[in-house]
């Protein structure tokens, strides 16, 4: 057997990543290259816009490397001596070039500049498509919730039947924590970097004079990214700031994992989502692949999140030995999994189903205890706490509760097919459910 | 030998935690119990101040609470036969306070509310203290910059001399990622919890009919919380948030820490902490302490955090199995060693020193070769990159660089003196120091 | 409100770790107290061993110290100056016995050495503490799949039914990764450490002559513990191999945890352990307390080995800057959670029960489809692959499996209700619980 | 510009991971891609093993697998909807023998079986490599610390000079954790994989009756992989331990990267690397690329490891929904990392050099206070603690220490310069230099 690809080119084809597969196209190491050289572009652009050099020496380099083909496996392999793939990568871009106008490509630069640069370009990229369909899983859990807003289900704590509660207003949950990891996401500082060897701009400045004070700026403006006063080159909270937010949306994505594997357990069969997995050995199985998929990459997206802080707390000296490095294919990864998991939980989310016979079955199997703590707030007053609790005992031990309380004097008054009704106890669910999902209606997430 | 404390109370006393020692008063066990007992307290005088019941029946339980001794160890101890402290704590609280006012106690609430408002109520304290031992930071920070903001040094990166930077600048950076992490813990939402058994809020208004749809926000009010509009039980934005200050927080006071530890070097020198610490058996030595106590935090941190976005993902059904349980004793941690890390960096800021001469003695051991950069890009038109390069590989073999570039007749012109002063090299330091120490000067850090 | 304890007393009482509470007196901080003494006394010892002072002299400071009382809430205070508490602790040992025995007192020794020494004195008896726990979880375990060797229950995976497994074979499994657990334990190093202030021994020679050679070795007698040939200072494999190891103990336990959670939700209800924790406000619930504390253990463990590892990696020069100081509380937290973890877990599976009517409902739920492997295997040689689907599609659509085949004449020679029969399709099962529960049969995990 | 690959194939080709390019041919997609063919070829020669089936028709299905062309990128993509790549690998192979020989394939087994197995198989070629490649670092380290045997170096703790230590005694340190590593990576136990669907290896049982008992011994054999007693797919210990494993490499490797990295600061300068980095900015730089390439590696593992601790302390039911798929790719990057960390120490450890010159500048700084522990020693009996603190003081002030030595006259016999020649205050240092470096000797890393 043998693959149609050399060894140098197998690195990692995503076999082993099927959360991520097909969705990462931004982020993939053609991503990265590409990204690297309009980071460069975006310096020569910035020169220009300085009126440092003409805006067509500027569209001619764009020209030149528009047509260039760079072999990436070639480019890895030779980033090594160097420890980064931009080293070798100037000299490629310069000798794409006229001899004239090679002066003005890396002009002032170092590599930091371009591969932090470059990590932000495909970061925003990535970040405006994971907000998008993000949006796609919040409309579908916001319709998801709508739609089964009265759909009373056992609410459970500590994997036991709690208190009733709503399907759409467990949805309601799931939809708080993607809103405000977009809301995160959406507030998100990505900025270029540029501060040169040290992160003083003195290359910058002594090449350009005083008025390449504001090349930061057009840098910024030529690449679409975010400006900063302050150089981060050793100050790595965009990094972070970054990280976190990811993490949030994997932990958002992964709470509604959880949930959606737990409730198509075989035994509680609340939901299913439409597009099922397949099992190579039993036929009659039909998997949660995409609550799977998603789980996998809320587990690590925490642990991949914590590596990029340490790198931030390792920062050291003007450009860390290994700390920086350490970041690349971890922020990648992260902003991968993160896209793969948000894309799963779109198509788990337009897909996913209810059975409200399965939730009306789950819900039965208490045989009213779901609604003790309504009996022991509404019992306790007319019985005493001893008596509710001797009551609820006896319900447990296979005593029918509507009888038990008919034979209550004291609770003569009570309607008590109400009383033991779950929908009668769901408290704010049904309106939680409404201001979640009527559009107008802002939310805290929102205002963050 | 023994301790004069018996063993059940010595569970951890900080003997192992010398970042954190001292600074701890408010997240300690005392001050979660206070927190709880807060808590529930707050849940009666939001009660109250629905109208559910007087103002004075308010007051005379807080009273009573006031009084009240609850032995910590005891408590501890009761609380893992249920899994959490609340439950044993409620009774404590009921007894204290006349039978007539106990339904009044822990009215409609679960553990959770509890547990998760008092976690906040320490977070707000702590987040608190936190920010204004920073502001101390800070201020010492812009003051060292200022002060330092012409001492030129070596840059360096990868731990090699790069180019020129200033201690002014260096502080600068140091300065921005803290108040970047400062931003992020002022804008903190710490939210009191009020969801009732499953989150749907069902006791609250079954107990205090449509009315009580307000008690989150009473209950927000009497705490000085943040309210949420959604239930948080099990979407915890509002720990991993938190998490990610705290983290955001050491990280940047890591890098600092790392940049003392490397520039109080023996061999390096440049700045000193003014408490030193002793070593046992070393007389002579002066151990930059607080930087190693700061960098033992920030190590520590990052792994917390993920522990608590890790809980965030776990977090199923209306209250997870473990995943819960698992935040409380890690956000402690993190709130801890951030509090200890911020107290130490602030005695540091306040006792940095700089050694000029060694700056200076350091500065000249590339013996001009430090501003090679500068050479590049002033030479590199005059003689073409190869000669420059071998101009460079002259004097790196022992040549002296003012000679070398005297005997070129294309650079006639050149002020050498000023081509080699590295304080000329400096790009925007000065400026960068000037931007960032100017107190009406808004940076983007606090704009975020 | 007041506890009845002094702020400073109150650092950690494990109010937010019931996983804990009750089970770590040897890691607690009387317990490392005690541990930074028995060091202490252990070098006087050594050197008495090599025959530098006579016996009696160690036997007097031992009583000299059995008698002093050490506040460990100062203790901690003053430990903060110098960054570790034996700074303080030895003028307090050294003040405790006479003025002319006072130079045996550390003699030679780095805070280092009394530290890491004390750590591993705790790790030796909490680990010997977890190894006698463990060894109860697994008989329990073991009983417990003996007698439910033949209860037949569904195997799931991805939460989904898939084949017959049995009870037994189920906690077979838990059995083979906690005693696996228990071998990596039980084959742990736990070294003293005995390098001086640079790990060269210089110190001791010095005081000792040739003779001190041995020094290591008599210390390694005098505190049972172990002795390597090669100081340990900056090479950290003791401290996370240990890391490691109840990182998988937690693990296995933590694996456990989970299926206990899962088999004993509401709608699952196969098992449920004896000792069940209490709701406040559903007093019908019965919560799988036990495997809930195991669970969040099990959750945070992973992220304290990684930061015992990143110490490791990050241990540079002859002792790292805040690296080492990082390894103390993370350790003794990780030992605590394990010891924690593991008697919850001897309990938990003590009094775990099953309820083999649940088990059999559960086991009916797919009707039959729960052995459609083997029906592929049996039936498509005789109907081929297509025809099996379409049965198996048929009966996941409600028909009846066996009238379905037995309407195929070439199944006619089948005995259809023992090829339907789930006990008839668990493969090894029965047999690895027999070789599993067997005394005298090893297994792999005890041979490693 | 475009790279000359389709999206699709660019996933991942190294860009990023300067650290792994070049080493991972073995742990590539094509290598796991031929991992999982040799694991099912594996299944076939095991069952041919049995007798199941003839060993020319075993032959002829690997025949036709061995001129198989599988494309990386289309498995992948189909690799999501069942979320492993088994499932369409299996038709794959199918098709490619006679439709007769078709039941041979993936006889019994299920996707976990494959994929556990493929996974063991690249581990087991990466851990090869990596005890190979270890050894070589072994082997320059250990030449190393013999030629540097008596170059006596400053001790360094919390980054301040010590006591004296020698460059031989350091790189002792550095082999000590290198060889536990190899030793730990020596003994790791690396299994099949073969349980079937739900761990009870039913459908073997069924297919090849009571003979198939004896399958995983022969499936092992046909594979070189080791053979466990118990089925681990939710006992995840092979792959822990061998994470752990692979940790413990980085870390001891990130421990020497961490002081090669401090040794070659400018300022320091004790030790270069053969082969340096350029800088694309700075000429005259040398960069410790593969120390710092080593270290990005040494500070992402421990995160690494975490994860799979945390997948097996969540390997929930009989196979779990998303904690067994976060481990493929997460196990397969740790391998990666360690292998290009330990090719890079092995190029390090060849090359490195050290400056002696510079070793005694350095050894000279504290002006002779470096032996204040030995001054301690030897001075306290003649003049007591408090005038050896002054003298110690009064030299740290800019005295000459043996011009106030010389005027003691409590000193008159003392050998003043040999008392202040760090030669003579290196303790146990050269003999532990031939204790390691000296083959026959065993140490205790070997015995472990």
């Amino acid at each position: 057997m043998s693959s149609d690809a050399d060894a140098a080119a197998s690195f990692d084809r995503g076999l082993l990543s099927p959360v991520a597969v097909g969705h990462d196209a931004v982020v993939s190491d053609d991503g990265v290259l590409a990204a690297l050289v309009r980071a460069e572009l975006g310096l020569v652009r910035a020169w220009s816009a300085l009126g440092a050099l003409p805006g067509e020496t500027a569209d001619s380099i764009a020209e030149a490397w528009e047509s260039l083909v760079i072999d990436v496996d070639s480019l890895a392999e030779s980033a090594v001596g160097g420890g980064n793939p931009v080293i070798p990568l100037v000299p490629l871009l310069k000798n794409a070039v006229p001899p004239e106008v090679r002066t003005w490509v890396h002009r002032g630069a170092t590599s930091q500049d371009i591969v932090d640069t470059a990590l932000m370009l495909i970061s925003r990229r990535a970040v405006d498509a994971l907000v998008a369909v993000l949006t796609d899983v919040e409309d579908s859990l916001s319709a998801f919730a709508a739609e089964h807003r009265d759909v009373v289900s056992a609410g459970r704590t500590l994997a036991q039947h709690a208190v009733p509660t709503t399907v759409g207003y467990r949805a309601v949950g799931w939809l708080s924590g993607i809103r405000r990891a977009s809301v995160r996401l959406r507030q998100l500082t990505l900025p270029v970097q540029l501060g040169g060897a040290a992160g003083t701009r003195a290359s910058f400045l002594e090449l350009g004079g005083p008025a390449a004070g504001e090349l930061p700026e057009r840098y910024a403006e030529a690449l679409g990214l975010d400006h900063t006063v302050a150089v981060w080159h050793t100050s790595r909270w965009p990094v972070t700031e970054l990280a976190d937010a990811l993490a949030q949306t994997t932990d958002a994505l992964g709470k509604l994992a959880a949930d959606v594997v737990t409730l198509s357990r075989t035994e509680i069969a609340e939901v299913s989502a439409g597009v099922g997995g397949e099992s190579s050995a039993m036929p009659h199985k039909s998997n949660p692949v995409a609550a799977v998929l998603i789980r996998s990459a809320a587990l690590r997206a925490p642990q991949l999140a914590a590596t990029l802080h340490l790198c931030a707390a390792l920062a050291a000296d003007e450009r860390p030995a290994g700390a920086w490095h350490a970041e690349w294919p971890t922020l990648r990864e992260l902003l991968r999994i993160a896209l793969g998991a948000a894309t799963h939980a779109a198509q788990l989310t337009a897909t996913l189903s209810v059975d409200p016979h399965a939730v009306a079955r789950n819900l039965a199997l208490t045989r009213g205890l779901l609604v003790s703590e309504r009996l022991s707030i509404v019992l306790t007053p007319l019985i005493g706490a001893e008596r509710v609790a001797a009551l609820v005992a006896a319900a447990g031990a296979g005593g029918d509760l509507a009888e038990l309380i008919r034979d209550l004097p004291e609770c003569a008054g009570l309607d008590i097919p109400d009383l033991l009704d779950p929908a009668a106890y769901t408290g704010d669910a049904r309106a939680a459910v409404d201001r979640a999902t009527t559009p107008a209606d802002g939310t805290e997430e929102e205002r963050a």
